[in-house]
């Protein structure tokens, strides 16, 4: 990594953290500033707008989860195994500093058309296929019945992981991990083979 | 009501709906101006700061919320009677314009401590909790087996309806009122006695 790619990283990272604490309105060239101590034309440099530096923050959030969440699950057996690691896998994701940046997106730009809204439900589009997928491998695998829905399937997992990101960030509740493994244990059983 | 409740009223509708759409950090004494037509000083006189803005928006939201989600579905039948009118209650709260309120201040205001935070932690538990005791109704009733944990019951209705919120809202998908449905029925039905 050349030493400009290495600042770049430094600074979405930084940006990222800014967007899941303070919101993607309260994310600006300025408030970057401060929080990396770079100076304000130095990022003008590297993302010319806002709307360029929310872009490439979603950008360098996706790869990170696919790196973090995604692609260790496809390690795991194809089936219920995978089903779980991917489970797992976004439960930590959750549980990080301020939280998981696309739930944080989701709701706040969701009513502000334009490019970045456009890449939020892309990311969000495919989370969702991606959970349908590996869902889908349950049944090719012969683990879940045949007449289990993965889409249905997956539309509810991802329920359950936002009320645990819900009542773990903002109410701090201990037992929202606790309530989340009771839930993915009884959605797998009503699917099991 | 008198004028100025009126006008109060007036002016924290607008708040909310900014609130919802551009979110908690762009609803500001300047955008609520511009949106209610009012001047800055005439708002300030009624306000006196954001953060004494924001709680007025989040108590006028939660009294609307109970007069529209919570009383009517009070008014039903104890057990699953109210369970499913307090769930349809609330996918139709989803479905306004802008979403949710306090799906939008749960995401955006969960890592900015403060008076307001608290507020929104206060609602959210609330609301956990009235779903949790509704569906006691369902157990005391004899509708759901005896061994249904209802705040269990509670944490998994409200995944549901996060999901329903995401997928409606973000990804504008028509399915998403059916999903949520086809959730409910498969979730009430391992409970039922």
């Amino acid at each position: 990594m050349s030493k400009g790619e290495a600042t770049r990283e430094v600074i979405l990272d930084a940006a990222g953290e800014l967007a899941r604490t303070v919101g993607f309105a309260g994310m600006s060239i300025g408030t970057l500033a401060a929080s990396t101590r770079l100076s304000k034309s130095g990022l003008y440099a590297h993302f010319k707008s806002k709307e360029t530096l929310q872009l490439q923050v979603l950008e360098h959030a996706k790869a990170r989860f696919l790196r973090e969440v995604v692609v260790p699950a496809l390690a795991a057996p194809r089936g219920e195994p995978r089903v779980r690691a991917l489970f797992e896998n976004k439960l930590r994701w959750n549980s990080q500093p301020g939280g998981c940046i696309f739930v944080a997106a989701a709701s706040e730009l969701d009513d502000q058309p334009g490019p970045v809204r456009d890449r939020v439900v892309r990311d969000q589009r495919d989370w969702l296929d991606t959970l349908a997928e590996v869902c889908r491998t349950g049944v090719t695998e012969g683990h879940f019945r045949a007449d289990t829905d993965p889409a249905q399937l997956a539309f509810e997992l991802d329920g359950v992981m936002l009320c645990h990101h819900t009542c773990e960030r903002l109410l701090d509740d201990r037992t929202a991990g606790g309530r989340a493994r009771t839930a993915f244990e009884s959605l797998l059983a009503r699917h099991r083979a």
